[in-house]
This record gives C-alpha cells, sequence and structure tokens, in this order.
C-alpha cells in the first residue's frame, strides 16, 4: 500500500502523535489524519492546530477505516488504550507506536491480541522536549532525528516498509534493532539520564536552603536538570516500562559513581583527571552526533 | 580609589581572566589591562584580541604598577602563581580572584602571605561556557550573571567596594555571602552535577559498544552531558579544591540515588512519580533564575 493513499489513526495527540500529525498534513503525505482520545479538548485543539483532520471518542469512528495506528499514549495506559481499540481495527491494519521502552509495549500487545500481530511494528522516534501535549507539538520535530524501529521475527516486511516510508516523509533517518539493543541503550542514553536529573533537583528541594541554593545555581545545573522539568507521569512510566534494563544502568552507574566518590576521598587528582580526560575525549569525539 | 583610574593586572588570560579583559577594555572602564603568565602564546592572543594593553612573563613589569590583580589561573596552581608574584605587588594592592572553590583559595593565600592581606577579596564570577581559553573569551560574558565576593571577616570595605566595581562595570549583580555558604552551595548545584556528567560518559566510553550507544543518544543526554565537555584539569582542581563540601553533596545524593533505585527496583510507581513530580515543581518554579 502507498504512504499517500493510507488514513492514518493517531490515538493520543500528544507532544509527539501531534507533531507527527502537523509534519504528515503539513507534505499532505497521507490520505486522512484521524484523532482518537478519552477526552475532547486536545482533540479539539489538536484540529485547531492543524495536527488531525477529524477525531471521535468512539474506537470504530475514528479507528474503523484506518490503515495505520499509531499509538501515541503514555506507556502506562498502552495496554488499556488496546483493550478499547482492538475491536475496532481492520484485520490489516499496521499498528505501530511511540514509547520509549519497547519489550513492554511488546509485552502489552501480545497481552491483548493473545498472540503478536505480524502488522505491529514497534518503533521510538529519539527526539521530543521538555515540554508535552498539543500545544507542544510542532512539524520539523523528526527532522533529522532517528527512529528506532523493533520490528519482531516474524514481523510482516511490508508492515515495517510502510512504517519507515511514515517517519522517512517527516525527514527522520529510520534504523532497526534488536529489542534488547533498544532497551539497554536508552537506558544508558536516556532513562538513566533523565533519571539522575529528577534525582538531583529532588536532593535540592528537601534541602532547607533550596531557595537560596537554587538562586546561585551555575550554568552546569542548568543544562544538567533542563530534562527535570519533564512529564512526571510519562517518566515513571518509561521508568516501570524498562525496569530490567535501567536497573542494570543503575547498578553500573552507581558503582562508577562509588569509584569517583573514592577518588575524591582520597584527594586522588591524578585519579580524578584520567575519568575527566577519557570523558571529554569520549564526548568530544561524539560531539557531531550530539549536535545534530 | 576610582575605577576608572586603576591599572589592572590579569594573571592568566583563560576564557574568564580574558572576557573580563575585553569586556572592562571595551567599556574604557580602567586606566590600563596589563597581562601576566608563564608562557607568551595565550598573552600575544590575548593582546591580539584586544583583551589586554600589554603583557610581560616578568611579575615586576607586570604587576609591579597595577592597582587591582585578578588571579585568573586554574585552583591547582594558584599557589604557586602567589608565590611567583608575591614579591611585586604593591603592598596596598587589591587582590581578587575567579576560582569556583573558596576556602582553598583563602587557604593559599594565607599560607602564602603568613597572613591574610586585608586587601584580598575572594571572587567567583558564576559565568563559563564548556569552553576554556582566550580564544573562547566574550566581553558579554558577565552580563546579568552573578559574582559572588566571600570576603573575610577582617576584610578591607574599601577593597571590596573596589572589586565589586570592577564586576558591576561588566554588568555583573555582585553578592556577598560567607564562604562556607558559597562552598556548599556550588559543591551542590555546580561541582556535583559536573562530576555526575564526567561520570555518566566515563560510564558509557568504558562500554564495549559505546561507539553504536552515543550515536543513539537522546536529547536528554545531550544537554546532561554537554559540562562533560568542560577542561578537565579544572574541574580536577575544583573537585580537590572544594573536597570537603563535595564529599557532603556527593553522600547526599548517592544517597538519594540509592532511594530511586529501591523504588525502581520494587516497581513503586507512586513512589518515582512522585519524587519526579517534586523535582519538576521544584525546578519549574524556579525556571526564571534558569533562564537568566
Amino acid at each position: 500500500m502507498k504512504l499517500s493513499d493510507c488514513r492514518v489513526g493517531l490515538v493520543g495527540v500528544g507532544l509527539i502523535a501531534g507533531s507527527l500529525g502537523l509534519a504528515l498534513r503539513e507534505r499532505a503525505a497521507v490520505a486522512e489524519v484521524v484523532g482518537y482520545g478519552r477526552s475532547v479538548a486536545p482533540l479539539e485543539r489538536a484540529v485547531a492546530r492543524g495536527a488531525i483532520d477529524r477525531f471521535s471518542l468512539d474506537p470504530q469512528e475514528a479507528l474503523g477505516a484506518v490503515d495505520v495506528v499509531v499509538l501515541g499514549v503514555p506507556l502506562g495506559v498502552v495496554r488499556s488504550v488496546l483493550v478499547e481499540i482492538r475491536a475496532a481495527l481492520k484485520p490489516d491494519v499496521v499498528l505501530t507506536d511511540v514509547g520509549s521502552a519497547k519489550q513492554c509495549v511488546i509485552d502489552d500487545v501480545q497481552a491483548v491480541f493473545g498472540e503478536l500481530p505480524q502488522r505491529f511494528v514497534p518503533g521510538h522516534p529519539i527526539a521530543g522536549t521538555e515540554h508535552s501535549g498539543i500545544e507542544a507539538a510542532f512539524g520539523s520535530l523528526f527532522a533529522g532525528r532517528r527512529v528506532i524501529l523493533t520490528p519482531p521475527p516474524m514481523c510482516d516486511t511490508a508492515a515495517v516498509a510502510l512504517v519507515t516510508a511514515l517517519w522517512e516523509r517527516v525527514d527522520a533517518d529510520v534504523v532497526t534493532m534488536p529489542v534488547e539493543t533498544h532497551d539497554r541503550m536508552l537506558a544508558m542514553t536516556s532513562h538513566l539520564p533523565h533519571l539522575l536529573a529528577f534525582g538531583l533537583v529532588d536532593m535540592l528541594a528537601a534541602a532547607p536552603d533550596h531557595n537560596e541554593t537554587l538562586r546561585y545555581a551555575a550554568g552546569g545545573f542548568r543544562d544538567f536538570t533542563r530534562i527535570a522539568s519533564s512529564d512526571p507521569v510519562m517518566w515513571r512510566d518509561i521508568c516501570l516500562g524498562n525496569r530490567d534494563a535501567l536497573k542494570v544502568a543503575l547498578h553500573a552507574y552507581r558503582e562508577d559513581l562509588a569509584r569517583l566518590t573514592a577518588l575524591v576521598e582520597a584527594g586522588d587528582g591524578e585519579g580524578i583527571e584520567a575519568v575527566f580526560k577519557r570523558a571529554k575525549k569520549t564526548r568530544d569525539s561524539h560531539l557531531h552526533w550530539f549536535e545534530r
């Protein structure tokens, strides 16, 4: 099936799905973008912002005729939303999602559908800001960004091709990898840093003079903690959804921090410098990836 | 003494001292800005960039006639530089510095001078980037930024006034606080975050597939680790110089992280969400300070 002939259903119209809708409609990339959700207000705003053509709170009305369904809801409600919409979907629908952890979504789909539908293509656009909701959506969010797909072994190749075409149409670079690789890498490079930033701000919040302290917070703290302004519920769900990989990353980091603490306590300047130099070298040599 | 009549000596012409020189000379704020250092190359670049009027590698020639000396060298060489320049300074010179930790500089000055000179005014501009050196200097670096002074109890009030005038002339906001307060606050809001960021990147650098992993690093990681591109030697010195306060901050953070790990391991969504919500609320309610 050609992408331009597809009707696309967005389940949820937050930052990611809303931006996808905007990007698709700006390009007239698909036949129709239909919104589905549980409350009217964000869907109405999505229509007003041009992210969807129309919407319905009724699964059949919204999703009964769509060819591609994009699940754009927080990980914690994926399962209950799937239960809601399952009966409304066409048997040959291509199902994908945008969740930041992938094994947990696969588990949810399997639990609701009994077996894994061959046209289910798990996906994760590596894009976003610390803001959320349809008001924060913008059509260029995915330009030059990577989208990781983690198709299970029996996944339909035409479905993978269609989801790839969908993301490439909004200027993303699509890559495919095993779900274990995705979950491990994202735990280390995204989920752990968010947890560390939330933890740092929380530590300061608990200090008796935190107002005074935050007032003098230097540049490092501002950068470090920007991500602590992210949506707490979304990140709670990610931490729970990718719990196993996050536990491994947390363990490794806490060991690393224990070693650093020992160096500081011992006043071991050489040891501290070696760690800092290796870190700077690593980051600087990968700067072209960070600055994209 | 009026600021406009002062000759200012910069000891070291890195990002901070170089930017101060640029800012002062752009405004014709002082009578002369003289550079002193151990190697010719950065001093020549400082002249070429307009950060200093002239320089010398000879302490007497560079600093013998200056009224205000600004120590702009890494914390680790403060003591040896003071030994070098001490004999060249006028007896009534006003001495200040820009170090990120303050008690260790006070200790160095006391050790070299025998007793603390009454015209020594410890200072710390809360400004900087992850870049360093004279090439990274720019004259508006201090605009709207805070400069913290931590004058010891016997400090000369005219000297404090002159150093205050110097920083206000380059558009900084000057505040005064006890040295213990400064060192504790900066440990939590600047030194600890830098250590955590260096540690995180170092952990990934040690992973066998770090090239692959860093390639997919999401936005959170980029923000979180920008500060890990900071100068390793400078930050080693800060960690050593502010070791006692940093140890306290590290201890508190590691306890916080242990609690967060326990919540993740227990799958305690409510507990995780409570931490994240408190952090977001704290950061959002102080956003006007961060976005300055």
